[in-house]
């Protein structure tokens, strides 16, 4: 039996901050909650391949950090994270290119507080933002809180196309340039080195920060390594990075590579909010990482992942009409389709979902409009014979309404 | 040897949002680094006993959480928390007479992101939110960031001071009421059931929400409980707990239990914030509690707690002047206490550090200013023998300052 609330209040009569009644819920959580009925062959979501947690190896991981660590593991712990982990990051990134000490070092719960947190201390109501378009649906929701505006940049198979930049920045002053860099969400894409050294030049020039948010980096199953953007702009550049897509994401656990001074204001900001990043599963990661057990596991994610990115591809080489265009990505867990431009991708998605197949359209990702004839689709989360099903069932309907 | 950033950035160059640069730092964050020194004995902090956290327990149940629910207790998960908890921590409120559905209950990362999930609804810049005085600093920094100010309504034996509370509401306009009713932090006193009535009532008459963070509510070791907020109050009361003081804080997993629309507008700034709780940890902490080990815990944590009051109280009615007040607490984690009105307790405090032993001055409690008279000690983090020599210690140096 349904249990009601004793006292009757008019809940409606509380005033919420303007802003607040101003945001809008997520376009993705609506189209999750109709892609996830039962049958629906979902490309729509953004979820690791489940079959590939390291549940034994994490069991085992934190009956070690609770034998080692005892009361310490589950204590009230430091803000930035604790030293131990923080060290072993700094020390994995400087062994990639990315000169880091501890102390650049500070514990996000995933990459989304990571973003939150740069919204939390870049942003004043207005500000502008300077991101890719299309860009990371969950960043323009972060910022939004901070009713950011948005000054665009457009993409093309090289990243953000960096000779749009400078007008931009000049015409907008954005405070803030966000990328995501490698194996981008929604398009899959990777700024090539030439685009990277000349955004930092351009960043610099003007003295702003850039906010990599690095999730996917880690993932490159094809095609020639890149140097990261911090590699090439070293302090210029603020990392996001997550253990969600090389461990597991519901443990809620990334970090931020960043300036000192800039940290420091970070860490106030973040404290007030959430006091500390989770204790526990920060020695978890820590024991799981210096046993040296996450280097195999990701390259058997690279291999899993790549073997569904190929059967997606093939499929779609063969059930989808020509007129679709999909860059190739060599990492990461997306790829991005183009219709031809009068076709709308959102009024096919209901059509879509009669057939039992599920994407998400790309309108959300264009802060300021555009992409209709755009949508995402995710392979790491379906099995390949899901995703050549779901592909078949796709082309029928783009072959129908094309 | 100390890794360099590689390229010169003037990251002081960097704009932050001025009301991010306006923000200061936390004084106890300043006060426990002085504390934490080796040898001193620490009153400053607010941590639980640590000999008692359920450590082996948790291992069993962080065991039995992958066993049973594979993936799903590590892969993205709801922004509200996993069901299987939010209904069980639903079925414990109403048997203690919460009328509570699973949709009442959101959960958190600590009872901090509660409070911060308040200040993000519901303050915009300069908001009015009333407070007990003194009252919890946490909450005040989580406020501050919103650019809140305070009208304050006294406290004394029995809680907040009712009588001033209409004239207040009248004055200031407040957006939400926020209160510690249970062993309040920092002053121990838990408000009487009459002023609870009251509160409801003045509230409902002008429509504002009461937030009532009751993170000590379960460690109650001596005298008569008293009707929860909630109980008496319904809709009309935003309840935010945590597993902190039962179980372990450094899990940081707390929860929000509020009428349902409010819910969902919380659910909406949570999600762009963090996205979800962490998901092992939830699935961890409901295998606690679901095979029965919270209440025989809470059990062993009233004892242990109940001795260290007693132990702290006897001290000081041996050691310390007769002309320092102290409100007796019937549970929680804090004493409170009043030197006479021309003492200052921070110019004392670098005096006790000397003498080895640590507490927290009254006045950052204050959000107007004033208790330059007052200071918090911790009962139960330090151990018995630790509790004397220390109560000792500052019995020397106030009968030497009064």
């Amino acid at each position: 039996m349904p249990v009601q609330q004793n006292n009757q209040v008019d809940v409606k009569s509380w005033k919420l901050a303007p802003h607040v009644e101003a945001l809008k819920a997520s376009i993705i959580r609506e189209i999750l909650k109709i892609s996830s009925q039962p049958g629906v062959i979902n490309f729509a979501g953004g979820l690791p391949a489940p079959e590939l947690f390291p549940l034994e190896d994490m069991k085992l991981a934190t009956a070690d950090a609770i034998d080692k660590y005892g009361a310490a593991c589950v204590q009230y712990s430091l803000s930035a994270g604790i030293p131990i982990l923080r060290e072993l990051i700094a020390k994995r990134a400087t062994e990639r290119g990315e000169a880091t000490s501890m102390g650049n070092i500070l514990l996000t719960s995933g990459a989304q507080q990571g973003i939150e947190l740069m919204g939390r201390i870049f942003l004043a109501p207005g500000d502008y933002v300077l991101v890719e378009n299309p860009t990371y649906l969950g960043a323009l929701q972060a910022f939004n809180f901070y009713q950011a505006r948005y000054a665009t940049v457009e993409m093309d198979d090289e990243g953000m196309i960096i000779d749009q930049l400078e007008a931009q920045i000049k015409k907008y002053h954005p405070k803030l340039i966000y990328t995501v860099s490698n194996f981008q969400n929604p398009t899959g894409i990777t700024m090539t080195k030439e685009r990277r050294v000349a955004l930092i030049e351009i960043a610099g020039k003007y003295g702003i920060p850039i906010v990599d948010d690095n999730p996917y980096g880690d993932i490159r199953f094809s095609g020639e390594p890149v140097p990261t953007l911090k590699s090439i702009g070293g302090d210029a550049v603020i990392v996001l990075r997550t253990f969600s897509k090389v461990m597991a994401p519901g443990i809620r656990l990334g970090w931020m590579n960043g300036p000192v001074p800039m940290l420091a204001q970070v860490e106030k900001v973040r404290q007030c909010a959430d006091l500390h990043p989770n204790a526990l599963v920060q020695h978890m990661v820590y024991e799981y990482v210096a046993a040296g057990k996450l280097e195999p596991h990701i390259e058997i994610i690279k291999d899993n992942y790549r073997n569904k990115r190929d059967v997606m591809m093939e499929t779609m080489r063969n059930e989808f009409p020509e007129e679709i265009k999909s860059p190739v990505p060599d990492g990461g867990m997306f790829l991005w389709c183009e219709l031809p431009a009068h076709v709308s991708a959102k009024d096919l998605l209901p059509k879509a979902v009669e057939l039992k197949v599920a994407y998400v359209y790309g309108e959300p990702f264009y802060p300021n409009g555009g992409g209709e004839n755009t949508f995402r689709l995710n392979f790491s989360n379906a099995q390949p014979d899901a995703i050549v099903e779901g592909i078949t069932r796709l082309g029928k309907l783009f072959k129908k309404h094309i």
